[in-house]
């Protein structure tokens, strides 16, 4: 029988090998968007295999378009235990500019920044290598002391920081081998280095570009200034119109679907005391714009958006340029919570962009994609066994956090295999990923080991 | 004395001998811009001194740092006759696509399009070397009649099409031997080609760009969508509430100095069934965007306006990026008119952007320039006889009209010399000048060189 017990024990007597472990991966340069590292990548699919077998499990580089996807299976000890497919990926970030590392990007090292407390230095060891082996050898000291409390399949990507191509057309073509009951993605971070954090809302995204027509050509300002209609003005006006002195998004039934948050939510955020002023003084910033009605952190992670990500039209070179444009441009994006319909918000815009155009405008809308919010309630199941666990761990209950941002990997779970995902990571937000120095606390890698092992069991039990 | 009736004759009589000189002319590839064509610039303005000199002026070409000016000078019959500066430019526009001209661009010649009506063709043709030659060959009818009934100064610029670079200078450098009593542009068009008209007004304009700041760098809107205000959304309240639903600009005191039309001049305009529909149309356009109260004509001619001539921010290449952009920028325009003060609209407007801004965001601006607009008083005494030779030479009163666009070298003019123009012209909308086929109805050459002796009388007596 699987015993939690020995499993951690195991993992605290074996700290050295599971690092040589990690720095073995870690060694390989698996660049995924330079075509150049390509045999890299695939050495790194070919090592996490050939560990993966001899650990016990049924284990293989799969062939994709691009680089390879490994997977990995294994049956727990009690065959009606429940079923997790693992997500990590093996692949890194490039490593320029080069000479502002301190170390050797791909020669990991152990550097102790204080009495006691070291991190692991090395491309890779935040995003995602140091993460998905916190699994990896939480699966390692199952097998050794009883077996997996869970059928386990781990997935592992060759391509999340080049975009993921491939990874779709894999989904769908093995849904039935890889369709489990729960996924886990270990991509995220803690609150901070000593309070675990669960993500349980990723933002949607609505994504729609709008040209403005007027004149069938451009016009010479002094001859048409004033009786022609000029289409800067009208996108400006849509632009204007959009939100309201309270910064609400002013579309009909647009707040159609944002559910308010769980009262223990909003207080556990409000104990949190998340530093506003740090956040926005990062960035030159002090005031937060959003709607007044919520603090920044839960706009950030709970609330939707409506923001301009670029806009163009008429002369924009040095100088200038007397001209009244035939054309002005705007590109939106809708970040979308809770039960928002992408498709029902870009149809309202559109109705409000056109209900703006005066006589002899119209507008042409591209649409650049569009993805509901991904929730996974607060109350579920899963949250609640992985809390128990990882308060187990680190003596508090986790953040039942949100992000901002969209992690595609987990909407491409989603709607491929309709799974939900259980997002837990063990990064921080100072881990220097996707830039120099990229390190990983080594607390993060034994203390993360420890517990996705408390979680294994504690979806099993 | 001078004698008006013996000059019209003269010109009558020697209509071939005026179009021969006007070819000859013609036939320089006077092209301003292009270096290649630098000699042929030269020996145009050459031809001009000799054959000003030869009329009995005292005629040279000046050297500039640019191509030359030529300038010439005769006494009045009368020494208390007033005396007029008369400008015109020998340069010409590229020719380019030469493909589309029906006949060599400098091999100019005469063609009927109508039994009984010609046009001459040729680049320069209207724009502005058969222009010039009216006042040429009014001077050269005075010269052998009697003497001239005004001094007379001339100034024939070859860099009109390529900005007039060396024109201010030139000016502030010989501002003594160029002042006159009053200045005489002919680079003008006619109302139709019946009809002759006075432009007594050209819009001013001013010129501002601005950019808004916000956060240090670029965001990304799923970190800080939300909270992080939002550049694009800010210029876009700037320019939205810069007009309001009746079309007016929202500036303080953006009217002061705006004069009312006469109420005969409105009559005047009103009575010439400007076709709004046609003008709109040509543009695919078909309802009049300025301020309600005034029709599209006085919109242009005589009321001010706010434009934004170009906009940009964020990311504006094919496809989308979730990007909250630091910067955002926009050009803007002031068309002025009457007395409008272009220094206090500007630091009424930087006022406005100013008080737009909220918490975190900054405005830098850039003046591209600024003038004021340009008035002769419809009453004035120039107007008033030049109004009565155009009647008798035409059987008709000219339209006093207004220029919506500026017309650089009167500003010049009035900023160097302080000099008012009387601005007469012969050319028509359809010229097609800058374009391939410029044409020049030989009407226009020939009752305009009539109407300048006329003119010229009527200035003396």
């Amino acid at each position: 029988m699987p015993s939690l017990e020995k499993a951690l024990a195991a993992l605290d007597a074996d700290r050295q090998g599971a690092l040589d472990r990690l720095f073995d991966l870690l060694r390989f340069k698996s660049i995924s968007t330079d075509p150049a590292f390509k045999d890299d990548v695939a050495r790194a699919a070919d090592w996490l295999a050939s560990h993966l077998n001899a650990m016990g499990f049924e284990a293989s580089a799969r062939k994709t378009p691009g680089h390879p996807i490994v997977v990995a299976k294994a049956k727990a000890a009690r065959a009606d235990a429940p079923h997790v497919l693992f997500y990590g990926h093996y692949d890194v970030q490039p490593v320029d500019p080069l000479e502002l590392w301190e170390t050797d990007p791909f020669a990991p090292s152990l550097k102790e920044v204080e009495p006691g407390w070291s991190q692991i230095l090395g491309r890779g060891a935040g995003d995602d290598k140091g993460q998905l082996m916190t699994f990896v050898e939480a699966c390692r000291a199952y097998k050794a002391n009883g077996g997996l409390p869970c059928h386990v399949t781990l997935l592992f990507e060759g391509e999340e920081e080049s975009g993921s191509s491939s990874l779709p057309d894999f989904l769908a073509a093995n849904a039935k081998e890889l369709k489990a009951d729960l996924m886990l993605v270990c991509d995220t971070n803690m609150w901070d280095r000593q309070t675990p954090l669960i993500t349980c809302m990723l933002r949607g995204l609505a994504l729609e570009e709008v040209t403005i027509k007027a004149a069938r050509r451009d016009l010479h300002s002094g001859m048409f200034g004033g009786p022609a209609v000029n289409p800067i003005h009208v996108l400006s006006q849509v632009i204007a119109g959009l939100r309201d002195a309270e910064g609400r998004v002013t579309l009909p039934d647009f707040y159609e679907g944002v559910p308010e948050l769980p009262p223990e939510i909003r207080a556990q955020w409000a104990a949190l005391k998340f530093d506003e002023a740090e956040f926005l003084g990062d960035v030159g910033l002090k005031t937060p714009a959003g709607e007044v009605a919520y603090s920044a952190l839960e706009q950030i992670w709970a609330r939707p958006t409506c923001d301009v990500n670029g806009i163009w039209g008429g002369y924009t070179a040095p100088g200038s340029k007397t001209v009244l444009p035939a054309e002005a441009h705007a590109k939106f994006s809708f970040r979308l919570v809770g039960k928002q319909n992408p498709q029902q918000i870009l149809e309202s815009f559109r109705a409000y962009v056109k209900a703006c155009l005066p006589d002899d405008c119209e507008a042409e809308f591209l649409n650049h994609g569009a993805s509901a919010a991904i929730t996974l309630p607060f109350q579920s199941e899963a949250i609640q066994r992985a809390s128990r666990a990882l308060q187990a761990e680190w003596g508090k209950p986790p953040v039942l956090a949100a992000s901002g941002g969209s992690i595609p990997i987990v909407g491409i779970f989603k709607r491929e295999l309709k799974m939900d995902s259980l997002m837990v990571g063990f990064g921080l937000d100072d881990d220097r990923i996707h830039s120099p120095n990229e390190k990983y606390e080594l607390s993060s890698f034994q203390k993360g080991a420890r517990s996705w092992a408390r979680i294994l069991d504690a979806l099993a039990n």
